[in-house]
């Protein structure tokens, strides 16, 4: 058990940690040479083309030399403070600012609470008498002592703290319901305040059925045209290019190899590069590096113009999916809402997603594997977090010494030294456990993907979840309640459910030294950690150093990011979680909660602002789910409190307690059929706003060639004629802000933000494969969780 | 213990019961003069306008003489399954098909399982072993050595039992799964099958905004103009008539006191008939009865005249609740499935219930108001099933002899004579807990009203569901864990969740001779009951006694009633979910339960055909529920299962019965996706079908004259000029089978069945109030939960 000195010295040294990172920070975003690492946002939207330097020698342009800029560090503070929440919405979308508002919420939430609950809860607990009845079983901190610990059984003391639960309970209520009305005005806002967009107009339709004799285009065309009459426009065919996707991924990884190999050679003339042929080019012959990449792409480029004319003759690789477009935005809105044909299970549709977070690989998954992915996956998850343990264990008890020293003979002698030993003892056992959990995130992704959603927004809010989940279990129950999560599980499923909560419950005020740690460790400093981008910032300089040869190049290896929903909401929860769970019961822990909050809303902020990239605009549809969790956490807070109180011997409280689980229930039951819907459907009423402002504004607009290719696969851009590709991105450069129709992208004129949201997928490193067409289209070759077709905003330059 | 020998007694009494039950029927139904007790159904499509008799003197038309066919008493059973299921679906709608549908799939379930059972496990249970283990504690029953309880401990036979329960899970679930497709067929083509039809065009919106400066009706026709420009035809605003409705239920009410003493008078002309002013007519000045009653008519009345235009002039009784009609089934079909407002609690649009489904009163509750209205009554669904026992105990202990006395002081000489004594001491504790089971489905509905639903065909759904959780909880695991259902709460809520299905599943063997008993108490002389009518029966007569002036009032008196879903459906559940566990544990009940499916399929196939008539058509809206409800029973006899070998020390086997839940779950969740949409949405495939085939034969159609007052409350229809009503009761005369415009009911004119679907709300016993005018309406004024407006099939005769 911790005293509180032992905490201001843990405290003291997660400051200083904080601060080391942010004084690198400080030192580091100046440089202009890091000028791509902490502010690629505005080198995307357009803004800066070239780090910013005060000098004009050879220096200044990689090392900042001006002291003044060293002395005021702090200063990216009131600078990410500045920009006011419509400008972040313009400049980094709805998302973007509504995911700042979570920790603005928090604030809103905690500031109060903490407030009060010091004045009230410490007097409270400090006067209320001694340990004395603990102190023989367990070992008592000072930091017990201002809890509720503290307090004597029967005391009515007691009824203090039911009181203020119940306080904070309505207080939290208002502030959710406040919150979430704002947000989902905000959201009606923003939907009404964009411009034509493709996604508007457009459903996905799966499990399009067979009809024998006739392809899967016209079926569509003919049942759309039969059932939606008045408001059908036309379609797009869905191709199963994920294979050829695959060879242009290979390819591109080859076209690195090559620049890398030529940068070589260029910069040392004297010496061809080589490279072995075998695995890896670890052995085997030794050839020309140069010659043997470019031989290589030659043997892609044949195979790749095979598949593509294979996808495009084979009439299977035609997927029963498709994307349908209507004339109206009434149209589509209806098709999306409605049930379409007397089988329930075909021809399903639902909003289509924006076009750049179309995850294109899932729609080849047959629709009726979908339920039983579903099963699966669900089942893997409640492996996953409640079984995770073993399979670790098992590969702990296999990497010791002596297994490797089985596996791996030779290693014997180096083994044996004895600080050698020494290290890898004490590292190995954890190194699994360390892998496993840096991976989670990954797998975690992974299982959404298998689940078969089409929309990247919609996996990362599964995987979201899922973290959450394992979080919950593993982070806090599993802390509170020692052992594993699945020993818990074990003495959950042999103990009543009224002696769980109690279980729980009573060891919640011991643990709020270690949670009051893991908020200064994970929360804190992880986030100092967060705004010094160590990895985006290590990798930029190595590609700068091994790929990059024109400035474009320098662009295209910037990795800005976007801020990754999947870990950070789940965390982001956790600290509601515990901050309401502590409120009463050890206040002390809420003012380290609050300082997390402050800070971390300063870094994501500055983050949002300079770094991240928004990958695809859900419109806020997180929300809601961040929404039912801070409810989750105020039913778990009133059961532990209730689990505690009636170890208390307080049992006259309990039907007091008990009420306050169910009013909670009813709020969310009713914010849930307020609000919601507003997250899940687009009211007919503002689809038909909408449509006649179009009416009248742009009447004779060409819907048609708005939307032709929006949802085309962005494989087969390149597919077409070259004349064609030069046609359609002529148009997009001469007329930038009119109807960008081959990328499904407009920018908001009204808005005062610069021309940003040009919506082009990144280019391949090199033109040799599009024949010296524009560039058109990359694959995102680095971090595993965003595998796939990733688009990224762009700008030519 | 109940040994066989009792078992084989028990079932003699109760078949013989069953049998008396029988023959009175078989007696009682050949009379004449019951012919509209037990035929109505008959009269009401117009097939028969006077009683069958064979002979033409005045005592046959009373009382049937032919010897012939009292000795053929069994013959309404051949009879019975004459009607195809199409002829059923013609004669007494789908509704009616499917609920007998639900009887032959009990059939289909457990004719095989019962002879699999009977035939594997009697021998694996009978040879294993002898109960020598139990005998010490329990008194062990023959039947128990039937059942499970008759292996040993750890014996390997228990897998024959666990083979038993996955092949009966993979058949039960195989039968569901045809039935759920069979049954979402005929549903679908039953809407297809079905003519106009009013509610095919409307959709009901709830939460209807006040606009300042605008009536209800301006804002619907400006809303519906602007959002559905291409589809909206017309609305029908609704009126707050409650208040009105009261009085006219007062005013019948008098009328019929009225007639009964005009009758009176008539049969005995040389004495008027006189009561008191007083309360209940029981003290205070004597009057003239006719007199009397025709004076409060009169003020009745006036008062009707006061309120009729305060209904009609007011603003404030229009409520914000509308019925829209559209020019197509589609569009309707689109309104009913999107959602309209940004508000998402505003314009809340569903489909229409059928005209004289519509459970008026209810429109009138806030829309603000039901979710609290739920989480009360849910609350208090709750309370009623666990702690229904506290208020009976609590009435029970005060309505003892000593109670009685204190209470009725004047009653002591009489209680105190011995043989009254000793029969209220037996009588009175059980009366309270008597009287609660006979009202409980009173009382159940009158809660599922107070949750707001506007349909019946909703309010039965929910008050069954009501009714199911109270027999789950009080009649199923009440009778296995012994002690009332609060004592059973709280031993669960402090047992393990492992222990629970332990708990109940080892006493599960040995209340088998208890469910044997309920069975044949409640499932065969029940039913043997049901099909006898003496309710009716009694009534009818009693009215022909004393109301009954022409031949029109004694139609009049028939009360068919239709199916009493919201008692019948729980209680099959509950046959079922018997079926379902006792089919691996004690197969010997399984036979019983056959019985009673067998038996009940006949009586309620006959009392369909001959006797019902039903009250509205929800094209089986409630199969989706019974679907789950057998689903839940497999659930909860696979983990008793688990429970009770888990006790058997059979634990290797825990794992293999885990996996079955999950299944059976999985298997839920397909089902639900793969067939429920049928019942609750209408797919704009059918829609559109329907549009065209209409648009290509009829073309000419006056849609909105058709559609002009489907939706009239019913209290409206006397609220017009004469002249109005009189054209349009003309005009349905004249044009039966066309377009009844004002009740919204058609007839399929290509269906072979007669036109007895006229749909008439039946007229007051007396034309005084229509002053002349053809009868047009008729409040029902018997049973408490039919409560409100009624609509019933009538003919005009």
């Amino acid at each position: 058990m911790a005293t509180l000195a032992d905490i201001g010295v843990s405290a003291l040294i997660n400051i200083l940690t904080a601060f080391a990172f942010l004084l690198a920070f400080a030192v580091l975003r100046i440089q202009p040479i890091n000028d791509r690492v902490y502010f690629p946002k505005w080198y995307f939207n357009g803004a800066r083309t070239s780090p910013r330097s005060r000098g004009g020698n050879f220096v200044t342009k990689f090392v900042n030399l001006n002291v003044m800029t060293y002395l005021t560090f702090l200063n990216w503070m009131p600078q990410a403070l500045k920009m006011s929440e419509t400008e972040i919405i313009n400049h980094a979308g709805l998302d973007s600012a509504v995911f700042l508002r979570i920790y603005t919420l928090g604030l809103k939430i905690f500031v109060p609470i903490t407030v009060v609950a010091l004045l009230i809860l410490i007097p409270v607990n400090v006067s209320s008498g001694t340990l004395f009845f603990l102190k023989k079983e367990l070992v008592v901190s000072d930091i017990d002592k201002l809890s509720i610990s503290n307090v004597r059984p029967e005391s009515i003391r007691f009824f203090v703290h039911i009181g203020l639960e119940y306080l904070f309970t309505f207080y939290i209520c208002y502030m959710l319901y406040k919150e979430y009305d704002n947000i989902a005005t905000m959201r009606l806002q923003f939907l009404a305040s964009q411009r034509r967009r493709a996604e508007q107009f457009t459903v996905t339709v799966r499990n399009v059925p067979h009809i024998s004799g006739r392809s899967i285009s016209d079926s569509v065309d003919h049942f759309f045209k039969t059932n939606h009459p008045d408001h059908y426009l036309c379609h797009q065919a869905v191709y199963n290019a994920n294979k050829f996707a695959k060879l242009v991924r290979k390819r591109d990884r080859l076209q690195n190899w090559l620049d890398y190999n030529q940068l070589k050679f260029e910069r040392h003339p004297d010496k061809r590069p080589t490279r072995k042929t075998g695995f890896l080019g670890l052995w085997g012959e030794k050839v020309d590096s140069i010659d043997f990449y470019k031989q290589q792409i030659k043997e892609f480029d044949k195979q790749m113009a095979l598949e593509r004319q294979k996808v495009l003759k084979d009439s299977k690789s035609i997927l029963p999916v498709t994307f349908v477009s209507f004339k109206s935005r009434w149209g589509a809105a209806v098709c999306a809402q409605t049930q379409q044909s007397k089988n329930p299970t075909l021809w399903l549709t639902d909003w289509a997603p924006e076009p750049r977070d179309v995850y294109w690989r899932n729609l080849s998954i047959p629709f009726v594997s979908l339920t039983i992915r579903k099963l699966i996956i669900s089942l893997s998850v409640f492996a996953l977090v409640f079984f995770y343990m073993i399979p670790i264990a098992f590969v702990q008890s296999l990497a010791n010494l002596e297994g490797l020293e089985r596996v791996a003979p030779f290693l014997r002698p180096v083994i044996e030294l004895k600080f050698i030993k020494s290290f890898l003892q004490g590292f190995l056992p954890g190194l699994a456990l360390k892998i496993f959990l840096y991976i989670l995130p990954t797998i975690l992704m992974i299982m959404s993907k298998i689940e078969g959603h089409i929309a990247m927004s919609t996996l990362e809010r599964r995987a979201s979840a899922k973290y959450y989940y394992f979080m919950l279990v593993n982070v806090f129950l599993g802390s509170i309640a020692a052992g594993t999560a699945f020993e818990q599980l074990d003495s959950f499923l042999n103990q009543s459910p009224t002696q769980i909560p109690r279980t729980i419950g009573v060891s919640i005020p011991m643990k709020a030294t270690f949670f009051i740690t893991y908020i200064m460790v994970d929360g804190w400093a992880g986030i100092a950690g967060e705004i010094l981008r160590l990895k985006p910032l290590v990798i930029f300089h190595l590609k700068n150093m091994f790929l990059v040869k024109t400035e474009r190049d320098r662009e295209r290896a910037m990795d800005p990011g976007s801020v990754d929903y999947p870990e950070t909401l789940p965390s982001l929860q956790l600290y509601f979680l515990l901050g309401i769970v502590y409120a009463v019961i050890t206040p002390i822990l809420l003012p380290f909660i609050l300082v997390f909050f402050a800070f971390a809303y300063l870094v994501y902020r500055h983050q949002i602002i300079n770094v991240y990239n928004q990958q695809y605009e859900s419109g806020a549809a997180f929300w809601p789910h961040v929404h039912s969790r801070i409810i989750a956490s105020l039913l778990i807070s009133q059961l532990l409190l209730l689990g505690l109180l009636s170890t208390k011997k307080a049992a006259k409280s309990t039907p007091l307690l008990v009420i306050l689980p169910i009013l909670t229930l009813a709020f969310h039951k009713y914010c849930k059929n307020r609000f919601e819907p507003a997250f899940r459907k687009y009211p007919l009423e503002e689809a038909m706003a909408k449509d006649i402002l179009d009416q009248t504004t742009e009447p004779e607009i060409n819907l048609k060639a708005f939307l032709s290719d929006a949802y085309l696969h962005p494989i087969f851009r390149s597919f077409e004629e070259e004349e064609l590709v030069e046609v359609r991105v002529d148009k997009v450069r001469v007329d930038r802000h009119q109807s960008h129709a081959d990328n499904a992208e407009t920018d908001d004129i009204s808005s005062p933000s610069p021309p940003h949201h040009v919506y082009q997928p990144t280019s391949p490193p090199h033109d040799v494969y599009h024949h010296g067409s524009p560039p058109q289209y990359a694959y995102n070759l680095s971090s595993p969780p965003h595998y796939g077709y990733q688009y990224r905003y762009d700008v030519d330059t």
